[in-house]
């Protein structure tokens, strides 16, 4: 890969969950809204673990592909045992499900959105659902140009597959496009197809509870504090 | 289909070519840039007439699926020639080609889709490919809570796929969802699939070179005059 000049870029492409909203705030209000005796974070955090590996069983083929608000099910029902919680009747668990469709913006998003708005396409690239992503994206008082998610490619980030369709149905090329988020994986595999790269601190995201550290400098084409000095730092 | 029950509503699903956005001013005003002594409108009214037959030889299988960029800059090449324009560079025809990307919105679609995005979701459900409706929707500065595009099915509307992946990543029962588009087929197909139809009115959408003609009352669960009078039928 070249080095990087953002003259080149056209459209960036956000993480949702944890760079762009704050799920364990939300999350954690909603399970002490339903059982106000239970740990709420506790459980919030312990759901939150179980995303990657529920990803991950779809993308290696062991599991069929399902929307995330299934696998949010799914986890959930495996952790109420451990958190004394068997007793939630089932309309109380979908209401905890539908908590990921009303996740609260980091401050600077939604500003940030459309500073960066007036220069570039924005578009979301989410394992969310698109009708969560639509949801939440109504509820957060954000604005994006399009709703892509993996749901469209029926695989999960880190998959290239993801990030492909994403640059297939913008029609940009892979230098043309910065996917922005707030963890290494998911800029690793962007970067893997050949685009480039936002990383943003949140070190807020699971609620002070992870020790955060932010990526060596370099490894990503920018790093950034917030979405106002990403839109700072590309001129916008 | 049982009788129209408003209250079952949750999303609206809208056609944009001719629907949301005038298609002939701003295409013959680029022919007529590029081109002053052609026949502007003429060329319009030609491309936009070998637009179905395009997406039939795609649903019919009779061609393999490609953006409609691909169709436009096709049709275009076709029609050169009996408009004397065989002289045009490739750049000027690829300039025609993006005019299809930057459309000016009807009167009432801006405003009125703010109105029903307060009660509704709001989404695309358009032939154009997802890069082309970008294009448009932020040029047009129009506002929808997702840009779902054929591209997505791989097909075309009529087809009823179509209809059934918009409903799919929407999550919405067909009862839940209003097709809004100024035209009949678009409608009549998304009924067969369940969903209900908003029928609006664009008299101008041929540049009043197609005599008019609205369908019988009755024939869709909604006609409208435009959009502001589609939101105070729906109580927006």
């Amino acid at each position: 890969m070249g080095p990087f000049d953002r003259r080149l870029l056209r459209g960036l492409t956000f993480d949702i969950f944890g760079t762009c909203v704050d799920w364990f705030t939300a999350v954690a209000r909603e399970i002490r809204a339903i059982a106000p005796e239970a740990d709420a974070e506790g459980l919030a955090v312990e759901w939150r673990r179980r995303y990657r590996p529920a990803l991950a069983r779809v993308t290696s083929g062991e599991r069929e592909w399902a929307k995330l608000d299934v696998l949010h099910r799914e986890s959930l029902e495996e952790l109420l045992p451990s958190f004394h919680l068997e007793r939630l009747t089932s309309s109380e668990q979908e209401r905890l499900v539908f908590a990921w469709h009303r996740l609260d913006p980091w401050p600077d998003a939604a500003a940030g959105l459309e500073l960066l708005r007036r220069s570039y396409v924005v578009a979301t690239l989410s394992n969310g659902n698109v009708s969560l992503l639509v949801d939440l994206i109504r509820h957060a008082g954000l604005r994006f140009d399009a709703v892509l998610s993996a749901e469209v490619a029926r695989s999960y980030k880190p998959a290239p597959a993801v990030y492909s369709m994403a640059l297939d149905l913008l029609d940009l090329r892979p230098e043309q496009a910065l996917m922005v988020a707030a963890h290494a994986d998911d800029l690793e595999a962007a970067a893997a197809v050949g685009m480039r790269t936002a990383f943003v601190s949140r070190p807020a995201e699971w609620g002070g509870r992870q020790h955060f550290q932010p990526p060596p400098r370099g490894h990503f084409d920018i790093q950034a504090a917030d979405f106002a000095d990403l839109a700072r730092q590309l001129g916008a």
